[in-house]
């Protein structure tokens, strides 16, 4: 029986998050779930961030469902470094995966793209790069200020996130990796990367590749994301073309993201990439279709393929029915597909 | 005079800067042109990249003016690092100058976006950051391999350039600076660049400000470009959303670069941000516009803001009278180009 831990977090989070799991209880009916209070509430009103002995707990749990955390009034760093990020790199989630549809009924920001023709899948390293934390500030505020950041990466961490592309490749119609840095200009880490694709490459004869700069990258994500299959990036370029690759298929309104240690060591976590949306919280409005999709990489993580299948098929068709024009409440939504998958 | 160096480079490079040339020179007819054999050819027949005996002679020039640089049989890095970021670095080009306007006659590979409705600048640091190529590999090439690359970042290098975008911004119809970087992650230079924002922004009361994550601006790059005005980022941020800021305004063949030195202490580098274009090279295909704009902004750094705006609003009008699907040559492009600003 599948042990989640739920995060449903702040403003719009508990919201979707509801959604989400009573898709995932038509599904999975025996899932236990516990819930844990974390995020800007909890901080603002305690002062805790994660608390160890939270963490212990989270541990026992074979993933964790989060919908988002954070608010204007808690200062930027504390929330993602101190909770997301310590959640990733504490629970070794060294596959940040981040699929991008263009589901039918669902129009591109891009001139003459039709549904179906985008279906590429970012494989962000999770556990190194800029994201360590490494770095510091010298003479902080005054006119000697120098302030460096670090960005680390072993062959260890890069081999096996590009594996785990290669992975995913061979088991996706088209069977193609780009790889995606800037190894022209950071020539340390961009000759690690490429050393290590190169040597995996080799593993899978099968599987087509390509190698490109981040700025071409970006670039070509908005003039042919057609191009792209499999992507695999290291943490920040990740963070940075996950977002353009939303941008052109909607928005982040159906972004799902899973933060996964494939070995299942520790639990990996699902969330949907939009933030908390102070704006809109509480109105019942907001979309849960990103964190049911995120449900759905949880159910496909946790060994159920075909409900992940049935979820997200769901949502396609949900998104494809829908009235423009006529927007329907969160919880209307989240009925809707839940009778779906019934 | 103006005494320009000109580095005419690989592939379309001395194509599309023949044809600056001429424009050029029908607005500043007593120019001083001196040309310097640079980039993957003389690296193939000679082994040299930049022997110091060039960059001094560059060093009397008050610009240069450059093509392209580059070839696939040039390993990544060589002229990247040896040639255009040590030019940029030597001659302390802090201001990356990127200015981006959707064209009356382009399209936009965004639906709805009508021409003159994209109008930004990027100020790109250009002397700083992730650039700097500090880092180093141990054990390369082993499994234990750990690679590092450090972003150096100073209150004074930050700092100057922020104030060289809200100088910017003052002088433009809006009036506003977007800052953009990831101070919820990358905290150390984040809170530096905040701080110095924050800093330079109370000197100039009048110019309207705002903040954004460097994914949240890749996303609002493809979703509501119009909303910027004059953007400031770091190096390597600015390196790719000057290309999504390409993208959006009808690609590479219309975007400009300045690699700037405001105090004209040291020569200003002028380039088209495309590439030497191997495939294309030689067959007199290539558009030399984002070429003659680079010469604009040349024009406008040596102080001949009308000659600067004549020629701009020249390859403006050119695109904007082509006819869809009979594309001219390079030169009968320059020609018309020179005739206009005649
Ligand atoms: C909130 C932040 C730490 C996070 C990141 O940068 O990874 C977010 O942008 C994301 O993409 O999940
Ligand atoms: C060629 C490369 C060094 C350069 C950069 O990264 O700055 C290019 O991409 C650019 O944007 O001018």
């Amino acid at each position: 029986m599948a042990k989640i831990a739920v995060v449903a977090g702040d403003g719009i989070g508990t919201e979707v998050v509801a959604q989400a799991l009573k898709v995932l209880r038509v599904v999975l009916p025996d899932v236990e779930t516990n819930d844990y209070d974390l995020g800007a509430a909890r901080y603002n009103r305690t002062g805790e961030v994660l608390p160890d002995s939270v963490l212990e707990e989270l541990r026992g749990h074979d993933a964790i469902l989060l919908g988002a955390v954070g608010d204007p009034s808690v200062p930027p760093g504390v929330l993602e470094r101190g909770l997301l990020l310590k959640l990733r790199f504490d629970f070794d989630q060294y596959v940040n995966l981040r699929p991008s549809r263009l589901w039918p009924g669902t129009t591109s920001p891009l001139a003459g793209v039709k549904p179906g023709e985008i279906d590429l899948v970012v494989v962000r390293e999770g556990t190194e790069g800029l994201y360590v934390g490494a770095g510091g500030n010298l003479h902080p505020g005054t006119p000697a200020e120098v302030a460096t950041e670090e960005s680390l990466n072993t062959r260890h961490g890069v081999e096996r996130v590009i594996r785990d592309a290669f992975a995913r490749a061979q088991k996706r119609e088209r069977g193609k990796v780009t790889l995606v840095h800037k190894t022209n200009v950071l020539t340390h880490a961009g000759g690690l990367w490429a050393r290590a694709f190169n040597a995996v490459k080799a593993e899978f004869p099968d599987i087509e590749t390509e190698y490109q700069h981040v700025d071409a990258a970006a670039m070509f994500l908005v003039t042919n994301p057609q191009r792209y299959d499999v992507v695999v990036t290291d943490n920040l370029f990740g963070d940075i073309l996950t977002d353009i690759a939303a941008a052109v298929t909607g928005g982040i309104g159906l972004a799902a993201s899973g933060s996964i240690n494939p070995e299942r060591a520790f639990p990996s976590m699902f969330e949907p990439v939009h933030g908390s949306a102070p704006d809109i919280a509480g109105k019942g409005v907001a979309d849960p279709s990103a964190a049911v999709l995120s449900a759905a990489l949880l159910l496909d993580h946790l060994g159920h393929p075909e409900a992940a299948a049935r979820v997200s098929e769901a949502v396609g068709a949900e998104v494809a029915a829908r009235t423009p024009g006529s927007a329907l409440s969160t919880e209307a939504i989240g009925d809707r597909l839940a009778a779906a998958v019934a």
